[in-house]
């Protein structure tokens, strides 16, 4: 049976780039939970929901945040199921702030960190650990690579008729 | 009754610099407890600490960490007493992670930071904040002033000696 | 008697976030002043606005400067009351300037910072500093902490209304 | 049967660092090889090991590189299985523009980065995700966490001697 | 015979940047091909491009990448003709990760780079490059540099204009 | 009569660097003084000495300041004599917060900024200006930079000895 | 007889800043010339203006460029005139590329920097400098500073009444 | 007949970095003369020399040079041979104030940068330029590639004692 994946925000604001990681673990046929939990705002819910992750069926936790980005360490901090931090664009420095505060964890406590409002990637991340454990997802991943690739021939035919217009 | 300050530091790494902010204190005759509290290996006892403090006898809470630096942040979730965050120097940018991973808090949950390394200066401003109960102590902070000015005047008389000898 | 607090800014371009502070400080019921003076324009004034602010007073002074943001450092340097800066966005790096300038205070001479822009965190932050000698503010902070909680909960419905639909 | 973990550095420099993450892969049980492999001096190298690794029993890939820090990217392209970047220090900003190259993947080849000379946390990171199909593994990284907060608890008791002394 | 020019973009959206180096090289009457390769999404066919590149009569190649820009480096890997890298702006900290992804190549591997966003420039350069083997290219940039200064002339008549009328 | 040069710095562990302001202020015979005054410890005193400068005699300002460097920033609010600030290395991103604390000045309150620990440049920068009414002083700056074209030559002489050795 | 201030712009898209200078100029009856001359483009130009400023009867070279800022480095270098350096936003890192190029110079050759587009206080700092030999200026400057303050008296009035509207 | 390589330095502190280009030249046999020229203490000299570089048989220019790096720009600003700029460590930010000051180019005077210290690379790209008109060289800068792998596949064997004995 595939585990959950679990979808948390630190803010409802969050949820334009967030919706990006739950639609592609959609199209991708993984079930997961959205839930906005903050770190700062609601910290006892937060670690509650971490340290049950586990025994509730998640295998992955998606977090997402901005500016002093803790949530996906507060998760961290409360499980040892694997935690993807998305930080958010924003505030001083327009996120470096977020991605500097997700990614510089201390030993011991890591957090898988992806780009800047990187939300579809956390979730490709996501269904690529758990394709460790379910070879039709891992299948479906090549495939879909395969497209990648196919979708960049199209846009190729596409420019080189601009450049004949040059 | 003067209330405690409590420093915490997020590990003992941080003791040869939090130590300056527990000396200031000593100087200053304000009644203080320091401890080690991880935000991220210890995240129950230190929510159970913040919690507990305001009843516990804490006016001000000092806490001091590195990198993803969320340990004020952490405290800050959990009390309304003042919080007052000291980043430490290292990591990526040379603190300046943890400079932005504490000072930018969100809307409601606000930390005080003061400057990298700053510990000094976080007893200073616990001083300050407690003085606003305690005459005698707000008149301590005056002649401290007061006694940087006549260091400088100190400091002063030797420079010219060596303008001198230029 | 619960003490005021000062809100200064140093330009009057900034009021559309100072107002910010104002705001959350009258909905919490503290009194203060809001007044323009510039640590380049009206040193003098400023000076002396700071000297006085503990016998006029106040409890708390709140600084709110963009760019070379020395406004909170001059008041700092003229008063032991705490002192809290709040670095403006804009200028070179979008507010890093602002922010570097207003928390790296030399020892002795502290400034409690906020977030970019982070006005209404002061008023916060100037709030929990005069709860310690107010218990019903420390009362109504606990209560306006827990109304937080609710309307993430509140928000948490709307985002499973919306994920259903995705 | 547990998968492999593949430990790729660029560069023999980096052995100082990585060394961590086979150090702790070896206290964790987990089967591992390390290899150096350029994205830049043996680009057809690298790709064919990134292509393989799934059938060759590898379950996750850890890829340590500093400055133009490519080497993860390089195999993520390649593969779907889960890639952990290790951004190295040096290089223009201390590791800023290894960080920054890392973890600012394109959608749908995500890195799980973390932190600068994070080879330990790296390592852990891969234990967390391979533990997903291991409980046996699950149960030992929990014991791990456990026995981190016990080490605080005898720095604690130290600190208090040495807060006697002050 | 004059070696062709070849201009890759990681992506159709860098198009409308890149297309002024492939308008710059028409003008020059430099011959090109313009064409959509990625590193990550089709990471053989570019490293297949980059080693047949010298023989399929190309001279120079740009390549134009944003955010984690691992295209030049990966053509760079594979050839041993001159690269020219364009980093895109955008991405945490507005160009700065795809300029220093792009610049800081290691020792016997390197790429040309020029600002961000810098495609007029990249074609100037390769220009400069291939007049080396063409004495005519060579003295037609020596007459476009003669016109850059006459244009500035014109402006400077405007501008006397526009400070008469202050 | 030529007018004094006040060099000011904020603390006596700037001298080591400010001297060479001094030495170069020396060799080209301008008269100056040199004191320590503080923006944060001593601030009456130096609004004071910055008002009664032009009466004085002084002619230029040199302010020598580190981390939230306000020293020349309060000079130049009591002055309209021009101010040359120098920003000195350290604290947070080594400098470059002093850097901005003293460039980035409002409107009407200029502040001559040289690079970081630029203490001789400022002393250059300041006989420029003193030269406008000194033509000897003038002459003495055009022999000074012939001299450095000189230096250059000699030093050529020596790198054709050290190639021939490669 | 008051010297000349040189006004130069390195493109003529530098003119809607520029101009600021101009006007603050004329406004201190301040006789001043503007001109475009670019370091890359008429570098020949640009090397022989300044050589020639001061027979010319100019006083202080004020020099506005973005991206790599050269222009003001190139005048200094060409003349030993104060020379004033106007950083102009835009380009990497939103100016701090231009205003790092414009005040890191070398020792020996200094250029006066002022804030990023400050082109009014590069106005402003020329003026102080040319008042040294002017006292009717030098009384017209402290004239201006005054009228900065009632500026803010007057702000502060307004601000009275928007408070009272919170 | 091949072109020589201009090896230009603006300090003579700059060649123990700078020496790794002309070994590297050396090497590959291609002929060079190194120069120490500078931008701001010898720009007449400097100038001069990049006019008649073409004529006098240079081929590719490598300019070396640190902080406000001007001098990529100031002899691009005089001739249409490539220059390629080498941005020095040091300064504010570690090098780069020079990595920025010698990439952002203007439109039509573009200057190859390669990374920090990157003497080495500068030499490679020279050797890349100018193998375009020179098939041995070019045969000699592959066979430099392959040499290149082999001395990984070197270290991958010694790396892979060091991992038996951890």
């Amino acid at each position: 049976m595939i585990r959950k994946v679990a979808v948390i925000m630190g803010s409802d604001s969050d949820w334009p780039v967030v919706k990006g990681a739950c639609a592609q673990l959609k199209a991708l046929d993984i079930p997961f939970e959205a839930h906005i939990l903050s770190a700062h705002r609601t910290p006892a819910e937060a670690a509650e929901f971490a340290k049950n992750a586990r025994a509730n069926g998640f295998g992955v936790i998606l977090c997402a945040a901005g500016m002093a980005a803790h949530l996906a360490g507060a998760f961290a901090a409360n499980t040892t199921l694997p935690v993807i931090g998305i930080p958010m664009k924003g505030g001083a420095m327009d996120g470096l702030d977020a991605l500097l505060a997700t990614v510089q964890m201390p030993s011991g406590i890591p957090v898988a960190t992806v780009a800047l409002n990187g939300a579809k990637n956390a979730a490709w991340l996501a269904a690529e650990i758990l394709a460790l454990g379910d070879e039709a997802l891992a299948a479906k991943l090549d495939a879909e690579r395969a497209a990648m690739a196919r979708q960049i021939a199209a846009k190729e035919e596409k420019l080189q008729k601009e450049i004949e217009e040059l």
